[in-house]
């Protein structure tokens, strides 16, 4: 009578490679084999490693992020198989907690460098730079940025079901389309498949193979199943639709983040960290057709930290680049120039640029589209929440610059 | 002792054309003459024309929004002086109170035909139409939407400060740089400026004449000096900080708004309505470097209408375009599709899609940047209240479709 | 097509004695005479006058509050027949809006002398004293209490619909009871019926000599109708229950409030103001039954203040009275206490007790039960918003006196 | 480099009676023995058994509720010693986190009989009952009462650090006073000293005999240290802030909640569980002068749960007595009167009285002071939140009667 505690659908080992674990994989594909079969109207939880598998310490170099290896990445838990779940169908993911690992009470936000993995604004911070953050019950804090502290919106940045292989088709060749016409680019638009480090928790290796051929990159979010949406508001209570293209849906998710703000503009913006996740899943019949779904629908929960709308302080960026040039309602630019405002700001109190920028992609702040119609200036803005820093930067307390250290740095040393 | 009622420093008629108002203008222009002076710290009414100056009525048929005349718009109420601001300062505007007019307790809320104004949807949807609404004390509601209702989070579209004439020849200079490279569209993506009906309160024909040859056009936002930005939080009790570029600041304020979402999406996409604000004024002494602002500041008002978090229902859209092409980390098309979902979901209770366009134009939606760095896919979101619709139109409540008539269209008839 | 502004279903005149008004009363009774008809579902504009009818001014001095005459008091504005209302129906209001009035943009708030009305600390503070607010928008602030500002929670402290004869008998009875099982009391337990001054609209004099001598004080809010309830809740947008007792239920309001806090405790503690209120009225056939109502319900409008929880200062208070005694359960000493613990915390900053008397009265501070249960303790709770003081009262500042004037006391000057 | 795991302060173990627990007490009293040292700034983590001490089972009859030993209940985890911490300073707090026993994901509520323990209601509802709630992630549901799950506010009932021998003097003298003056009453009024069950850690056996004879009970909560305060609202990231009265202030925390409403009034009226919570200690010396503090003061974490207020359904209650009978300003008859019209509300639903009983004492109802000077007549409010049923229960909405079980109750049978 009554419930014990509840089931583990998949547990992972910190201690041993992301790579040699059945419950992982890092390709989205119809054919990794599910690892488990979880009940419809089930509750259970699933352990996930941190999104680089480990490759990042708890230390004040950023040496390993520059080093960081990209094809060794996104190692989701899963795919399972869902009772019932169809094609057609709406697997109903229901958060019902999220956790750190309670022996590893820390995570970590790094900026990537350009040439490896790059960011939002790499064009102006090509650096790789890092913050370790210490969790403090929902807070957290980090020696790296001091002068903050906020509680977290735990949530995990990837979830979704398996592609079909139609839809799978669909991906490959519209971002194959996209890599071909900006071939001009000097940088990465897309990824395309990369048999190199493909893991598919124990798929036998011809099947390994032609996932590595054919696997869908797991950086994207894509509309068709969500994945890599990177919505900071999928925290717990929160109730996440999404469509189910095979056979048993082959539901994974891994990549999970303490904290992220809108944008998650450094790339591993978040703070990002292992640990578990309590989901209850439950099946809608015919659900595509009955919510004439398209892309993933969500609902937040009702305990997400709550500032009031007076204590947010907002910047507002539009769409003229840094350089002055005009660009036609743009968001994108708009955006970029919007977390400069914020960085040029919180400058004054003393903080470096790479701090902020960090601070920026995995604090709660708030990203809106304000204006999309206003030729040519589009219009963003980014909500800060002041209370996530222990002195005062509300625009009537004068800014008076203080010795706030520096985030981890190449070469090391704080 | 005590205050009496505050003073109005400018009342407009809602009889008379908006060109024929001396407290009206409707360019951005230094030379414009100054309406009258207000005292630094001082609190005021200013009322507002609607943004059309009155070319749209309380009425059943689209025909005036498809005939609007937009070389007669944006008549802005000022500019006023405020004693002892001068260049480099900052303009701190609090806004006290916004309320409709008394006697027209009424707004609208349009599509604008694709070739006259257009809107973010064009495309898609390229005629007319449009809805009006009642304001019921802090509600409003529409005989051409049925089944909403909701507060208002009342604001002004425009509010700013007066370009100084360097600042006008960047604006001018690099918004003919955007017109002269995409001459190839077969749209306006800029306007340049533009002599016929110019309005310039009373300035004498010459100045005029030079303002209508020179004055930057009121539509967009930008960074120098805010604008048009169309934010829907600059709601009762928010504070504006605003650069100044010019001695005595020259304030401006207009295109007032009941209500709108994030984005305003079918260009004349908030509740437009003529109303009176209540503004304090206070000017900081050299805040753009104090404050190292590029582009206007805000905090929120403390009364915005809260649903609580789980009141929302979000919706997810990519920057994959509706013909399925993959575009790079492009907000502005994520944000287009993320509308069209949300479209295809209302559409189930029998809205047809331009009373949804509508209705994502004005309703207090949230449109989030939620991941801009996951190549090749920027993911935008917008959370719908759901306590706006007197029906349940969350995704575990079975769709019927309704009669829910139409929006005013060309021709009318409800 | 369209509305119109929206009708007055009755005006007050603040030049004129609030006696002389046809469209006030000051009692409750079922033969007060209807002012006017209100159609069901119609939305109209009432005005009232403060709760004083006009006995206090805008000045610097409490001789006013000293000498108040409480025979006349508490002018409501009504009654109202609404059609279609009969015995045992719920008439929903729904408060659309309140404002003050246009033209005296200020209120007041009161302490009472203890022998001339009191209040909840009067035993502690016996002399009268007043603070004048002056309205900003949708802020106020006192010249009497500096350094707090805050928005509006604007509401009516009374709204009822008339008792029936014999709901009116039971009140006469229940409460002579009390007042002759207290009669060893120092101090009015309760209020009888009394002929002095009572005003019944246009009533001929042989019905108002009766209302005089059976009519209901209006002071006490009662169970059976509402009345004066103080809930500070009942502002814009909320919906408010009402039971009707009569034939077109009689609706009458009055006593609105800019402010209050939770406790109302200074008696004339909230921010008492002439203003109008928008209401909608809809009879709701037999739902006394259908609701099992015998007290009204009310749900609050979406737009209250909202400054985050953690932006509260919480004092915690017990049924141990100020001399040590232990009382059993005691819910009214325990608030009590809580309210001397504010008053101790703020005093550190320079404010005299009476400045924070009044501000605890009108400020919107939360007063909640906590445990009821553990014997004998009650523990009540206040949560104070901080963000409403210009300066830093958080624990972890240091307090420093400074000079914060005072309030308006007897003789005047500040 | 970076952190580990946070240290335990203290372990209990759930299959050991409290009874034998080193880190376990059940009095108040300077003597108990320091079960550890905790260092000034440091996060530790405090397992707590329920507050029964596990006498309450996971099954369907409320026998174990009838026969509960009040002798042996809230066994507190402590005391600890602060480095640092002297009288007249004060403790700050803070709550990072409190989470169930990961495996014991359930707790109860329980109506206490009249002649053991008893109630708020006892004399309306005077037998045993009780309903089992299973935690799913943040939120709770019960087999017991069905239709309603919600997240929980998770808190400590009881947190304080132990009395001087002068505060224990204090206590006992005036609560025997009290017991003295309330002799004729058929029912206890507060609990004196009682050796039986006495247990104080590992105290030697003539220290225990004293605390025995002198030591406080733990039900109340007491103005001078806080103690058993029942305040819903000291959930994750809360700050309290305790009087320190002994060197090492020996703090005590227990009595463990998931959720409860103000005024817990069914005594066992939270949703009681064991668990662990993490704390943060900071000492502030000379607090208490500082802070001019009689009583604990706290500020409540940023993740409450939010509903939005338009989401609450608020009653009344009045100082009127079910008898008819009017009280004087008494807001503990007013809550009793407003905790009737909650029953007699969701009566219409199906749900018996006991089940809403239960539901009231432990959901996170809003129970408010709303007017406490309107003489006769207190008013109190409780805002009952909608959004925890799975039915809509707005008045707008027809209530029809379902099939909603029953509470366990004494002899058992779901």
């Amino acid at each position: 009578m009554g419930k014990e505690g509840i089931r583990y659908a998949a547990k992972v080992s910190l201690d041993k490679p992301a790579a040699e674990q059945d419950c992982l994989h890092n390709r989205w594909h119809p054919d990794v084999p599910s690892y488990t079969t979880i009940k419809n109207n089930e509750v259970v939880k699933i352990e996930c490693v941190d999104w680089t598998g480990g490759q990042i310490g708890n230390n004040d170099s950023a040496d390993d992020v520059r080093d960081v290896d990209l094809t060794r990445i996104h190692y989701l838990t899963g795919p399972f198989d869902i009772e019932t779940a169809e094609p057609g169908d709406v697997l109903l993911v229901e958060i019902q907690d999220v956790q750190p690992m309670q022996d590893q009470p820390w995570g970590f936000t790094g900026i990537f460098a350009k040439e490896n993995g790059g960011g939002f604004l790499d064009e102006i911070y090509p650096k790789p730079a890092k913050a370790i953050w210490d969790f403090e019950g929902i807070f957290c804090s980090s020696r790296h940025i001091p002068g903050v502290r906020f509680a977290g919106l735990i949530h995990p940045g990837i979830l979704g079901c398996a592609p079909s292989a139609e839809v799978l088709d669909t991906w490959n060749k519209r971002e194959a389309e996209l890599i071909s016409a900006c071939s001009h680019m000097d940088r990465d638009v897309a990824l395309p498949p990369e048999p190199k480090n493909v893991h598919a928790g124990n798929a036998p290796s011809s099947i390994k193979d032609k996932i590595g051929k054919e696997g869908a990159r797991t950086v994207p979010g894509r509309p068709e199943h969500g994945g890599n949406c990177d919505i900071k508001n999928l925290s717990r209570g929160s109730k996440v639709y999404l469509p189910v293209h095979v056979s048993g849906a082959k539901f994974s998710v891994g990549d999970l983040h303490f904290s992220q703000g809108d944008g998650e503009i450094s790339f591993c913006g978040a703070i990002e960290m292992a640990g578990v996740i309590t989901l209850k899943f439950t099946v809608l019949k015919n659900g595509m057709s009955d919510l004439a779904m398209k892309s993933p629908l969500y609902i937040p929960g009702p305990v997400e930290p709550q500032f009031g709308p007076g204590r947010y302080l907002y910047f507002e960026g539009f769409s003229v680049d840094e350089a002055g040039k005009q660009h036609y309602l743009d968001a994108t630019v708009a955006y970029r120039q919007t977390c400069l405002r914020v960085i040029e700001y919180l400058r004054r109190y003393g903080y470096d640029d790479y701090q902020i920028y960090l601070l920026l992609s995995c604090a709660p702040i708030q990203g809106h589209i304000a204006g999309l119609v206003d030729i040519p200036n589009a219009c963003t803005t980014i909500g800060l929440p002041m209370d996530i820093f222990d002195f005062d930067i509300s625009p009537h307390a004068k800014a008076e610059k203080k010795d706030l250290g520096s985030c981890a740095k190449v070469g090391g040393g704080k």
